[in-house]
């Protein structure tokens, strides 16, 4: 860019974002200051907003701006089973879905010791005392069908093993609406070993 | 979200980039409060810089920090030599390339009626004075080769011929390291059609 740091400096700033690389960031950066300059005003009002008053919920570790997200507190809700998921935006899907009316714990994000998430940064210590507060009966594991996603579940499985609680998995099989042909063999196997009566 | 309108805002107001729609917005938000607040922190502050730093160059209209870029201000271009292209990635390209050393003048996008983008918001009369300065000996049309560049260029090219500049366009044809067999065809006919003596 001729002369303008500043420019350069967006672009760079751009490429935190994931999935976003120096092409991506070059036609933001343009976009923002060439095309949409309240736009860009409104994304770091949103961001400094975000960061000043976004936190985690103590009791489900969901994004809160209080010190107990609406779920936590409501009174409607069936505090005996509690349901573990990946992020957010999972829990986000059930709720949409009203499939459910427990309560939540979010480990946001999946075991990946590659990238240094242990069991430590998925806040399990504090998912084991809340279930040892002794109001939990059951739990059920809707990480993802993902080979991460599965690994996680496993590791939480095992250290609930020795505690006085039943574990549940999500089913697993065709999706409503799918077709069998379109299934991948994986999705398939899955259908038949855990076929119920009718 | 439960709770937390600010996350919801965040979310609204990353779609304001472009190619970010719902999801990769979500993901994104949540990325940046999850595992990289100090990279939100540095886009906010790359916007908030770039807007109040970054204006356009008065002769060229190319971003700058100053009233003239440092192309337009340096004394070893020849600006006889008045290069006209969409964006500053354009420029950039064409820099890194050390392909030409005139000036430029930057349009800041292409003719595009449905977008409401006609010559005044491209800033064509400003390039028409620049060249009545009658500094300029020749324009060249560096638009894209796409349908809109190609419209802009024509419609450029119908504005200059009136006027005592010679106005060229840059070569098509067959790129470098190009194979024959990849090539579409309308690159392979412009080729055949601009075939030079050797």
């Amino acid at each position: 860019m001729p002369d303008s740091r500043s420019v350069e400096q967006l672009q760079y700033a751009l490429q935190r974002l994931p999935g976003v690389g120096p092409k991506s960031a070059q036609r933001m950066a343009f976009y923002l200051l060439e095309r949409d300059r309240e736009g860009a005003f409104s994304i770091a009002e949103a961001i400094k907003s975000a960061l000043s008053k976004v936190n985690h919920c103590q009791r489900c570790n969901n994004f809160s701006e209080n010190d107990l997200c609406s779920i936590c507190v409501s009174k409607s809700r069936d505090s005996r089973l509690l349901c573990i998921a990946e992020t957010p935006a999972d829990i986000e899907a059930i709720e949409q879905a009203s499939a459910f009316k427990g309560m939540y714990f979010v480990l946001m994000g999946h075991l990946s010791p590659l990238d240094g998430i242990g069991p430590e940064q998925l806040g399990i210590s504090r998912m084991l005392e809340l279930i040892e507060t002794g109001e939990v009966d059951e739990v059920i594991l809707a990480t993802n069908l993902t080979l991460e996603g599965e690994a996680t579940s496993d590791y939480i499985a095992d250290l609930l093993l020795q505690r006085d609680v039943s574990v549940t998995r999500l089913a697993r099989g065709v999706p409503v609406g799918g077709e069998l042909e379109y299934m991948d063999a994986g999705t398939l196997s899955q259908a038949f070993s855990d076929r119920r009566e009718i």
